[in-house]
């Protein structure tokens, strides 16, 4: 990726306009996170290039600034990877409510964070079922869906699905928004059979809509 | 659309899986909001089909919660379409977090709204430039970026942009969170050329992530 990024750049030394495309083949895996302590990118500062546990074994009280340099990963309200959790790309998040997931649950802090190292924006496939165990009518998604309804699905809910490969996250209402679900095809064998298993925060199967993650 | 909908029932019925892709060529131009002054979808109730200036009109108080059963459409914060605005596509919305359109400033209230006639999910073009009046380096999107960034994009900010057909969404951060700027190809003949033109509430060029509008 940083060569297709490199070449972009020289695209536009030459003038030419760059045709951003959905590009992500297979990325090289040099994930990087760099937290920060206060709003701003101030404060105490740490780097991480994979997982983290718990955050405040690094002397960090919460996290309130961060910069995503590369990959795709997951933030989580609480240690050890539970609570709410929100997917984070690649860019630059000045304060908690860039990155928290929801506007209906203020979380103000993440404790602990992980690449999602199956993300694949080009080939990412999930099957949606209208009830829990892969039960009811059925649909095949493989791009993104800002209304699941707008694009025929029968209810506001989704209760239950299947990753056969890639990474989605699913928000609880339409454009993107509210409580965020992010389904992996190489967790649970790629299997969520009852909403209770779309995180440890999941209350609803509602679910109106779904888009792909890119690294 | 309708009778596309209708063609995924009938698959349904046969028991098929339904393909869920974008079909939204020509929208038939049914728009239609039903706002609610309770949350939930309770108390006052309204159906709209066009665009409504002030809500306090119909003796509103306040919108707490909404339904668009077609069409996507622009919320706003105040009356005669100023303040803070945010993009509404088909499915529910129980309570005010769920349609306002940021997690950084929280509005407590939807005064206006209108259709986004133009909005054309199949064909959205834009061009976005580094620098204001159309200045700097550019590039061409015709798709949806969770991260402008991940895509190859040079900073977190867009300093001027031109629609040449349909209407996007743009967000301050990764991910589709924080301020919202609705651009349409048929509203200042889609060229926004200094980031105040972006919205009555834009204050930073700060542009993370873009994506289509569906009807």
């Amino acid at each position: 990726m940083d060569r297709e990024r490199e070449m972009e750049r020289g695209e536009k030394k030459e003038g030419k306009g760059d045709k951003m495309t959905h590009h992500c083949t297979k990325f090289s895996g040099h994930w990087k996170i760099i937290v920060f302590d206060e709003e701003c990118f101030q404060g105490r500062r740490h780097e991480f290039t994979s997982e983290c546990c718990n955050v405040m074994e690094f002397g960090f009280e919460t996290v309130r600034s961060l910069r995503i340099e590369s990959g795709a990963w997951i933030g989580y309200e609480h240690a050890s990877y539970q609570g709410q959790q929100f997917v984070l790309e690649r860019g630059e998040y000045p304060q908690c409510d860039a990155f928290s997931g929801s506007n209906a649950y203020h979380i103000e802090r993440m404790t602990s964070f992980r690449p999602i190292a199956c993300a694949n924006h080009r080939e990412c496939r999930m099957t949606i079922y209208e009830r829990e165990n892969f039960l009811g009518r059925k649909g095949e998604l493989s791009d993104d869906y800002p209304s699941l309804q707008a694009m025929g699905w029968c209810n506001n809910e989704v209760g239950s699905l299947r990753i056969q490969s890639g990474a989605f996250v699913c928000y609880q209402y339409p454009g993107y928004r509210g409580y965020q679900y992010i389904m992996e095809c190489d967790r649970h064998c790629g299997e969520y059979k009852h909403f209770r298993e779309f995180g440890s925060h999941s209350q609803t199967p509602q679910i109106q809509s779904i888009r792909r993650i890119q690294q």
